[in-house]
């Protein structure tokens, strides 16, 4: 994975600094003989056809390359297609490929961005995608008795976590009075309740038991993979508080591994606010419906918890790269079940990822074991 | 598929008129556990997040959904994508998807549609699309003696077809003459050298041996599928004559099926341009390099002829919906392969279908096999 945060350089740049990274580390991506890659360049870059442009720019041409999409579940995506292209004996190896290049462009990129909402319900009431989760916050506020704080203290556990991480993009703690004191986004959403802009990429190399056995650093297994979908527009869902396409996709996931919520020992998940990480624990198991935001005000999620969320720092601290984020908690989960994490490592054996597109209207579930 | 044109209807409604003739054929969609869609939306619908709404579109959610780009081998890349996860194991059925409604928005959709070209190299140098392949069909002629009656003669055999397709976007033969006048686009491109705008929808059930064999409808097998890619920006290439991305894809179709050429009996291909139907003749093994204009003009890809191309009628003549074309050309296939063409039935027992994204920079082949 790349440094996240403001970067510099074009989108090219970043997707070679990753793919450095899986060359140091001692593994071979010129075995991959397909790259799936997610991005959300039309509106980052006025650019498609990105599978393209990254086999070229990784100098991969002439192999399968494609793009695949679901506004910002595209990262968890690439890994998923590079999962079922290897399992179909299709090809040996994938590269699963996450990238964004966001910085460059101002704020008319936030009228692009809303691409991800129905073009024929939210985008002509001009609802924006802060003011969709911000109902989903009172809501959910207004049903269970959270507090403003208690959403808080999510940010303030992802920021704590962060500065142990060197690729975040913010390595620096907050407070829960400067997340409080923190300008209205959304009212109940504030700007320490949101996930930044950022740069970055991440590339996950996807091999056959038999290739991953041969290479010289260690593997993880993906143990299971699902995706689900949900109403484009939040507005067509009877309940707001409740993500069914991330309650279905991990019971999929669930299911096809053979395991339960219990067995999960690390979580890297969607939290692009606040309230979405407080929606997961209680979508994955981790908590009871409407239970979900006393996790975050025990520690429960904290590195030091029961089941530690988002110890990279999540989308809030880490970074939001749009294309790159499924991956990059792809990464962290590398590093995590194989004891790389350094000031970060849990000792998880067993960790889960979920990356959302949409509001909650498509996501994806990996589960990965240690070696 | 549904009926290609110019349509009043938004595209969700091309879509179910497209499904409810796998219906009406006999086909039990809901089998189905993913769907894969491609779609160019963002530029024609300020649209992304395709692959939920289609699910929502169809009544198909909670199943898995997404969407897969490289400009116009979108559709084409469903297809593959929904043969690989069911080949892998993870669903037994899957839809392939394609869609596109492009005839509402006016000519600023060229602006958008440019996104296919390179932003680093093409975009910038104000080049379009005609405009590239004008400058390989220029080449063409100057390297082996081809003239502008030979590309019309492209044009005119796919018109041709497309009388015996009551599907088509364009149900009139063209004379000759009236290709050689009609008006410059991009020299020595002409209008009748193009394909049109069309909207359209098209969707292939996908499904294992074992569920394809308890369906009530005739199912052909797919044999092969490839994908491969080259340079994003046609001018980093040492030969414009030659699509390499299409060689390629064809070469691993091939070995992929243990078949030569001479086993295909029948091709759909990507005619955007008069000029790249002639292209694909020599990528696709059906005549030697510069030899393929001679195929046209000597009738051997007419209906009639020894290896008939586009007996749909083509990009040109049936209609290019950019996401729907890869598996408009699928649907062709079937009906051919099952004799369901009626009035333009081949007898084809093998045929093949590409599909490209950009100037050759995406292709997609498959080979498919009668029952």
């Amino acid at each position: 994975m790349s440094r996240i945060g403001r970067r510099e350089e074009d989108s090219r740049l970043l997707l070679i600094e990753a793919y450095r990274e899986l060359v140091e580390m001692g593994a071979d991506p010129t075995v991959a003989e397909a790259i799936y890659v997610g991005v959300q360049s039309e509106v980052y870059e006025h650019q498609i056809m990105y599978g393209t442009l990254a086999a070229e720019a990784l100098g991969l041409l002439p192999r399968e390359a494609y793009r695949v999409e679901a506004c910002a579940a595209a990262g968890a995506l690439a890994l998923r297609s590079a999962y079922m292209a290897v399992k179909s004996g299709e090809v040996k190896a994938a590269l699963a490929v996450g990238v964004e290049k966001m910085t460059a462009r101002g704020t008319e990129a936030v009228t692009d961005a809303l691409m991800a909402a129905s073009h024929h319900i939210d985008q002509r009431s001009g609802v924006t995608i802060p003011a969709h989760y911000a109902m989903v916050a009172r809501r959910y506020m207004h049903q269970y008795g959270a507090t403003e704080e208690d959403l808080c203290m999510v940010a303030v556990k992802n920021h704590r976590h962060a500065v142990r991480n060197p690729k975040a993009h913010f390595q620096r703690a907050i407070t829960l009075e400067e997340c409080l004191a923190s300008r209205p986004i959304a009212a109940p959403i504030k700007l320490y309740d949101a996930a930044p802009i950022s740069d970055g990429a991440a590339i996950a190399l996807v091999a056959s038991e038999e290739v991953a056995r041969k290479a010289p650093t260690p593997a993880v297994e993906v143990v299971a993979s699902a995706v689900a979908t949900d109403t484009l527009s939040a507005s067509q869902r009877p309940d707001l508080t409740y993500p069914r396409a991330v309650a279905e996709a991990a019971s999929k996931a669930y299911g096809r591994a053979g395991l339960t919520p219990k067995a999960v020992e690390v979580a890297e998940v969607h939290d692009a606010f606040t309230i979405n990480e407080v929606l997961m624990y209680e979508a994955l198991g981790f908590a009871e419906r409407g239970g979900g935001y006393r996790l975050a005000r025990e520690g429960a999620t904290s590195l030091e918890g029961s089941i530690p969320v988002n110890p990279s720092g999540g989308l809030k601290a880490r970074g939001h790269p749009i294309g790159a984020t499924g991956l990059a908690q792809i990464y962290e989960l590398y590093l995590q079940l194989t004891g790389r994490a350094y000031g970060r490592n849990t000792g998880a054996r067993v960790g889960i990822a979920v990356n959302e597109g949409g509001v909650n209207s498509a996501a994806v579930v990996h589960i990965l074991r240690a070696p």
